[in-house]
């Protein structure tokens, strides 16, 4: 039996500035929860599970409850709700080092944002800077967009002025007049910028690109989906270095 | 004034049943309509809009109402709906020329088949191959995800059994122990398959695949968004032809 009081808090944690004031956020599903068992176990502050899911690790200092299928869906945020659902306390976002680092400048779809940290995740990208207006990567439709790479890549809100100002590695960035992606020669280390959906790089970021870079056209699209434009760029560099 | 008869017969169009039924499918929002008018004007059956849309062209044979912003929002499918609607002709799914073709493998997700269509309109791929479990194109989220790519893709829904039984292209698909992408010579021509977002590509296609190739992994996610994998192939391919 769970609580009005806990299903009201839980499902408040759907707003950004409770989850901000809390500091906690809420992952759903089997893959999601047994991953952050898998990763995060000493973040994860309860669990709520129903019959059918298994735990593929012991929990620690969790505190977990089982619940009735009905009661799963009372606070969960998904139309068919998975098995489980889990409140964890946010994520380290400290800087941490890898050959190549995102700079998000305004992405705004939940879904992007998501694809992006998981490519991230699988390029070995331990670390992505995010502009303060990035969508927040403890939304619902992020969290389930990453399929667990939240748990691995470290995500910084911050100014992108201050970054810049104290980075020393070359900076790339998609632009409509940048050299042939194809041909560029990446450096061993860098920073490449992926910018808003609508807008792309904004100006005040773009004056700290040092190699802009294009993506060859060969057709009539007027543009590329972020993260499509990300994945291209990202698998030039590493077949490069 | 548009009527309740009307009304009714634009939003039964959000069913697959019925747009397959009647040929028709219904575009929201001013550039998409804008390019309807551009590429497609003599599938436009009506447009519906508000005072505030602009015309790019001219409509020929095209019926035009305007519409107030409460009666766009009766026909809309949209939480905001956008300046104009517009109800479209099946477009052409016949099989158009380019070097290289996607085959798409029981892709569901409607977000990540736009997506590819966009991608494949950006690389000049003119026909993409859809297995027929393959989510519908004219589902209005893969429509939004096109950006307008829609109107200059041809998309067909197939047996694949029966398109690789014609093909004499050679194949390439991704699989968890293919060839390093990277190291990969693309020949001039070929097909790229790929696979649905949970199971990849399914046994039966896979015997086709002449030259298995994979993405090399840097870092600890399981897998890739499948239009994320597509977009490093195809930067791979039109690298190197």
């Amino acid at each position: 039996m769970i609580s009005k009081n806990r299903i009201r808090f839980i499902k408040s944690l759907e707003q950004k500035k409770i989850r901000q004031d809390e500091q906690l956020f809420v992952i759903e599903g089997e893959k999601m929860v047994n991953e952050a068992l898998e990763w995060i176990p000493n973040k994860i502050k309860a669990i709520y599970y129903t019959s059918d899911f298994k735990f593929n690790k012991p929990t620690l200092n969790t505190e977990i409850q089982q619940l009735t299928p009905d009661e799963l869906k009372s606070i969960s945020s998904l139309k068919t709700p998975n098995k489980a659902l889990a409140i964890c306390e946010f994520l380290s976002n400290k800087t941490e080092i890898s050959t190549y680092n995102l700079v998000l400048d305004g992405i705004q779809d939940p879904g992007n944002l998501g694809t992006i940290l998981r490519m991230a995740d699988w390029f070995g990208i331990s670390h992505v800077i995010c502009s303060k207006d990035t969508v927040d990567c403890y939304n619902p439709k992020v969290l389930q967009a990453t399929m667990g790479s939240i748990f691995r890549v470290s995500i910084s809100y911050e100014s992108l002025e201050d970054f810049f100002a104290q980075n020393i590695k070359p900076v790339y960035g998609a632009l409509l007049d940048g050299k042939n992606l194809f041909l560029e020669n990446f450096e061993k280390e860098g920073i490449i910028i992926l910018g808003n959906e609508g807008n792309g790089i904004r100006e005040s970021v773009k004056k700290h690109i040092d190699f802009p870079i294009t993506i060859p056209k060969y057709g009539s699209a007027e543009s590329l989906n972020v993260a499509t434009a990300g994945a291209i760029i990202l698998g030039s560099v590493f077949r490069g270095i």
